[in-house]
């Protein structure tokens, strides 16, 4: 087995985990940055390390158009190449060939898409997803699936028996020992595909299982609903990865129902346009309000640009579109949500989890609805 | 006196020394890094630190513009706001005001000129530059001066007038006792004028003198024409700051004619561009011979980009315009002009820099025709 993973802790259904892979050991619940392009946006490697990361992910659709799964491998693999020589993940491409490529059509075969890069035609086939996911060399690799929108039980109902028959594909092809293929729960917000989905993907046992087709569109409540329905389908002794979410209320709201890992570009997005997490709500670091603010971005913030930079010069940076801008942001983005991610892992260990969750959920929620009111978020 | 400067070694017209400062000391022959807007381009002040700058510029016009001098004031000036308690230069403004404003009205008093941000009125005189330069805070700062361009004698005599009353204002209206004062002798290409202004300004008896001027569009042979009457002109115990000029060749030709500081944006700016200095030459890191290369940028380079990672890597993520890219291309640049400056330093001192300067100038300009011929640069 490529990895192991063991539940030390559980409070409610919140876990306490730690995943072993072949490039180290991850504690869960873990958040992971997303290196779309082998690069977290803006975020050197060691910046990464700094800020606790322990695993990132990165993109199969982007990394295949460029510079090509080929040259990574000839380069010894995605570690090697970016510089990382901790656990990462990829997914599949299958999200990025529906909601990125300029032109797809499917089958129940495979995807062809344009490329959005120079609109050349290429296809994704399970067996494709699994060759270029062994090129990249990642930890942990994903099924290919398709990702239909969350309502319509119909088209939902078809796009599962597509994922299930790709997922047994993809199992079938995977060879590399040194990697873990995860399964991806879809089925939209209906019970009944959902648990269609879990049991048929649990009958084939795969390390790990991701919940899909999330975040998408759905409202909160649908996505916590599923998400509960998950930990309850689910084997207890294998990680659950929600991907695509990474909001600070969202990522806590989650580990409460059973997740163990979570993925999102949120975090440096938002640098990148100027908004900052901190634990009195999020800000939009542009804001006049912030032009003559002597402290950091969040005062119980120990990153890197909280250490050392302040928010009056953040903004001056932001306005004036430097690049240590969205550089500081981003890194105190990162290390805000690997932070929080932390508390929540410590108050699972300590059997503390609810409360913390209920304190921390109030003083940030109660900061954003007063930042609204004030014009600042 | 604010600063102190004291030459410990000469070999040929070449000088090593140590100026000292409120914020620390500069080991000379140094290059100074440019951070307009209170930052170097993608550089954060760690990585300064790192690849052993130990003065960096910062530009009054941009800096007063946005996001305005007093408010750095109120910040604690410069230092403390940008998060760099080393030593600092500004210049007057004069030269941007010149280049990049969006209209310009100069009279004997001052100059009135239109801001490149909003097309807002603003005037600068001798006093005006002096007292931003106050606000901003920097170990050292510059007199106000017209640059014109370097052909044209008429005009440059008449500019040179007016640069040396100002000179006198700026010395008559600055009041900080620690803040060094430069004068920056002017007078284009013409031996007449630049002796009066060497004349002139000396007999205000500077601080230190800067070489304005130059690298604006006259010839190589110009340049150092001018650079080498400055060494005979310019009292020998005082530091010799040549503005605007980054090119390795050139850094190495002005230090063999007596300069002791220089400045430019050309490393980050080429970085951005995909531009790298390497001891063979200015190589273009965007062309595809790098697609596979695993080398470093510059294999002899111990700077953080060439420690961990490839050519390759950066290529890539120059291509898909990552700003990582443009950081490890940045921090590169910079590092070089910074490691060549020790070596020539250390060559100065030890007598050998004429030997150095032939063997590395051979080297850095055969491999440039090289690349030039194979379509690498």
């Amino acid at each position: 087995m490529s990895i192991s993973f063991q539940i030390t802790h559980v409070d409610g259904r919140a876990r306490a985990g730690l995943l072993r892979t072949p490039h180290g050991e991850v504690q869960t619940p873990a958040f992971m940055p997303v290196g779309t392009q082998a690069t977290v946006k803006a975020v050197p490697p060691r910046d990464l390390e700094a800020a606790g990361a322990q695993i990132i992910l990165a993109n199969t659709y982007h990394l295949y158009l460029r510079p090509g799964d080929d040259l990574i491998a000839r380069r010894g693999g995605l570690h090697c190449f970016m510089g990382w020589p901790h656990p990462i993940l990829t997914d599949s491409g299958g999200f990025q060939v529906f909601s990125l490529s300029a032109m797809r059509k499917i089958d129940d075969d495979g995807v062809t898409f344009k490329s959005h890069l120079d609109g050349s035609v290429h296809r994704f086939t399970p067996e494709k997803a699994i060759s270029i996911q062994e090129n990249l060399g990642a930890d942990i690799i994903m099924c290919l699936d398709e990702c239909p929108p969350p309502t319509g039980h119909d088209y939902n109902r078809i796009a599962l028996a597509r994922t299930h028959a790709w997922a047994a594909r993809c199992q079938q092809a995977h060879r590399r020992a040194d990697q873990a293929l995860f399964g991806i729960v879809q089925g939209g917000i209906f019970p009944d595909l959902r648990e269609q989905s879990a049991r048929f993907l649990t009958a084939l046992d795969f390390p790990g299982y991701a919940i899909g087709g999330l975040a998408i569109g759905e409202s909160k409540a649908d996505m916590f609903q599923v998400i509960t329905w998950m930990d309850d389908l689910l084997p207890s002794d294998k990680p659950r990865y929600l991907m695509g979410v990474g909001e600070p209320t969202d990522l806590i709201r989650a580990v409460a129902r059973g997740v163990d890992m979570a993925d999102c570009v949120l975090p440096t997005r938002l640098a990148r346009h100027g908004a900052a997490f901190t634990r009195d709500g999020r800000i939009n670091m542009r804001n006049r309000i912030y032009a003559e603010d002597d402290r950091p971005i969040d005062p119980e913030c120990d990153c890197y640009a909280c250490r050392h930079f302040s928010r009056a010069y953040i903004r001056h940076l932001l306005q004036a579109g430097e690049i240590l801008g969205m550089y500081l942001m981003s890194v105190h983005n990162i290390a805000f949500l690997i932070s929080l991610m932390r508390e929540v892992r410590a108050a699972i260990i300590e059997g503390r989890f609810q409360a913390f969750a209920e304190r921390w959920l109030a003083r940030y929620e109660a900061a954003s609805v007063q930042h609204a009111a004030h014009g600042a978020s």
